[in-house]
């Protein structure tokens, strides 16, 4: 059997796993990919540090960049995180005729055209199952699973640490503050904590899905994206009387017929019948309609060292198969002329709007006309005692309005004089598209 | 780019609407392939049908041994039904070195272990992602995107028809006759219904699963299996009531240090906050653990000819990136020793059991007593009127127990004088394995 030498770019906990494996794992491993796999190099920050693996000193570098121009190694894991080394590496290394294996969501997000450009060009290959929705084999299962299909509809929770806080925030009767307190004590919270509660890692795997789906990168300057900060205690139980469960939801869709597509990141009322409205705590869960499949869901968790170490070590098999047998392929499921991508303005969906207003005669009115005049036909209303008697909760789902007529509208609320705050305006899951 | 040959055995709705999706789309498909894949010849029962496709006569014939010795032909799709013609069929082309895809789980799990050694033996391969659970890539998964993985647990609800059954009655409030009555009018029911009602079906599913995850074999002689016809309207409510909801599920479980395997096909209350209790209508969903990656879980469409078409064309383009590359590989996720097959007697898990007594004093002491002698403890036990008012029900869960326990104990409450008729005994799935 043959033997590729394998390099791991970053020794966190994921690294070490992955290493551990291919120690511990070869024979059934190698006899799997048809040929062995051997934990060649790592390239680690400090040369010092303990390191739950023990790896000889003549296998360790600091610089990553011996592992990409080292003629020795076939495949080289990035693990690395940040965004400009791991480019630098990864590009080096696909120069360089290598397979490369990332979990690094932002890296592929920012640079994934050039990066796939790179390795289309030397005829290498880029492997990404560990950088969305972590265990879950979903690029698999979309690139080659499903490559029957094109898909008018991908939604999902793609954040274990969004979904964990909403699901305590609910279960547990605490706000938002608290429960956050709680996940950072416990490490649930990158260190850049935007990423997690404003919605952008979200919106980096939101990104790769479409990639994977529809063949077309969306940068996050063109994706609109908002995280969970403003959800509170209320919304939730409100959500929940109106028969939804909100969940920080990226949506991604293809209308078939224009070729367009679009992706945005929000917190979303789920209808409490769909599967995903039901994925709870860390877990990661995507709903993926093919036009030939029908709905297929994918469920199980989104991080940590072992689900993570999982899809790297799909990847590592598949990049060994492709490498023995000279396999490349698309390393995405879409095919036919790049889609477009659609106007906001035109996205059509319910909504769900929170206002708080002076609780006096006339008020409903008010808003009622204005409502009317964007031509935002409302679904359901219920008003809610506010602490200040005075002043009352509106709460209200509306049908399908276009976000257009959704944005003028609370625009012309907010600038009423009964209405006393920024109106909170969520989205609400249209599978219908 | 090079072409291949499909030939297609059984136009039924399955075949053609492979063979449609063959024509209208063969550029995108054999863009994804690497290679073209030509619609060539189909096997028929009767060649003056009218069907959907229009097909030359010249590419028709009655005979599918022609398609599996035609040297022109390079994959075969076996999509006939029935189990011995197919079998014939596949081994023959297996033998003279064609890929086989087949959708036929009767054949492949009575003749699987013939038709894999076959293929062994020639460097041929077969496939049967559409064999097990429809649209839903499940083979692909477990095989590739989890083969970091050895699996402890699977278990799935992998028959659409008992599902649909068993969701209708507790939705509709119907007896099983009635809703069994409506699905005979609507086709959801197999010609054999004992396929669907009684859980072969699901029992051909689980021994390929079993086979997937395991690389062994299990026979119907070897696994215990039981349908949906003694679940009333009844039990689905007070299952309810305990927090439960009743699902036709197949359970595969692999001790990691004994290596020993069990599977077997139960009607099972399943913890309704699992994802899979609430997997209802035709859809199925499976749960498998790995010992790395945790709990995934997986749903779609089990049936029907487009969710099984898309999977028979995800195993052509693999079969096609198979054949023009030469990768071979093996075609479960299991290695190092076989298993064993554990015994029943020794398989341990919760279970509820419904008793109709005499309502008369001492009774209850008497069924506790006979409880207790075989060591069988309750959990939770719930006492309900019958329609004659000197019977009743007795509803019980037990904690984990033998199957050996259950058994000798439901034999001696068989023979107690204030036991009415055979008592109900069910499974309580046991995710702590």
């Amino acid at each position: 059997m043959e033997s590729l030498n394998v390099a791991i770019a970053g020794l966190g906990t994921v690294g070490q796993g992955v290493w551990k494996y291919l120690v511990e794992q070869s024979g059934p491993l190698g006899q799997r990919a048809g040929g062995n796999l051997i934990p060649y190099r790592a390239a680690v920050r400090d040369l010092q540090k303990k390191r739950e693996v023990e790896i000889p000193a003549s296998q360790l570098t600091t610089d990553p960049m011996d592992l990409a121009n080292d003629p020795q190694v076939d495949i080289l894991c990035e693990l690395m995180g940040g965004v400009e080394l791991p480019r630098k590496v990864t590009l080096a290394a696909l120069e360089n005729g290598k397979s490369v294996i990332t979990a690094n969501k932002a890296m592929i997000c920012e640079h994934g055209a050039e990066l796939f450009e790179a390795a289309e060009r030397t005829g290498a290959r880029l492997y990404y199952e560990a950088s969305t929705a972590g265990g879950i084999p979903i690029i698999k299962a979309v690139r080659e699973g499903l490559v029957a299909n094109r898909f008018p509809l991908i939604y999902g929770i793609l954040n274990g640490t969004c979904n964990y806080i909403l699901t305590r925030m609910e279960r547990e009767q605490k706000s938002f503050e608290e429960i956050v307190g709680d996940a950072r004590r416990l490490g649930y919270v990158e260190a850049d904590e935007s990423l997690d509660l404003d919605g952008w890692d979200t919106a980096h795997k939101a990104a790769i899905l479409a990639f994977l789906a529809h063949g077309r990168w969306i940068s996050m300057q063109e994706m609109p994206v908002e995280g969970i900060r403003e959800v509170t205690l209320d919304d939730l139980a409100w959500a929940k009387e109106l028969g939804y469960r909100v969940k920080l939801l990226a949506v991604i869709t293809r209308h078939l017929e224009s070729n367009c597509i679009f992706a945005d990141v929000h917190p979303t009322l789920v209808p409490e019948d769909l599967v995903l409205a039901n994925v709870d705590d860390v877990f990661n869960g995507v709903s993926v309609t093919g036009n030939i499949v029908g709905e297929t869901t994918y469920i199980g968790r989104g991080a940590g060292q072992n689900p993570t170490a999982s899809a790297v070590i799909t990847d590592l098999v598949d990049a060994t198969i492709d490498r023995l047998n000279g396999v490349t392929l698309p390393p995405h499921a879409s095919y036919g002329p790049a889609p477009a991508l659609a106007e906001l303005d035109d996205v059509r969906r319910p909504f769900y709007l929170r206002l708080r207003v002076a609780d006096r005669s006339g008020v409903l009115a008010d808003i009622a006309r204005i409502m009317a005049h964007h031509d935002v036909s409302i679904e359901q209303l219920v008003q809610k005692p506010y602490r200040e008697p005075d002043q009352a909760h509106l709460i209200m789902t509306t049908h399908c309005t276009s976000e257009r007529q959704m944005r003028d509208a609370v625009r012309d609320l907010e600038a009423d004089h009964a209405v006393q705050c920024k109106p909170l305006l969520l989205r609400i899951l249209n599978v219908e598209v």
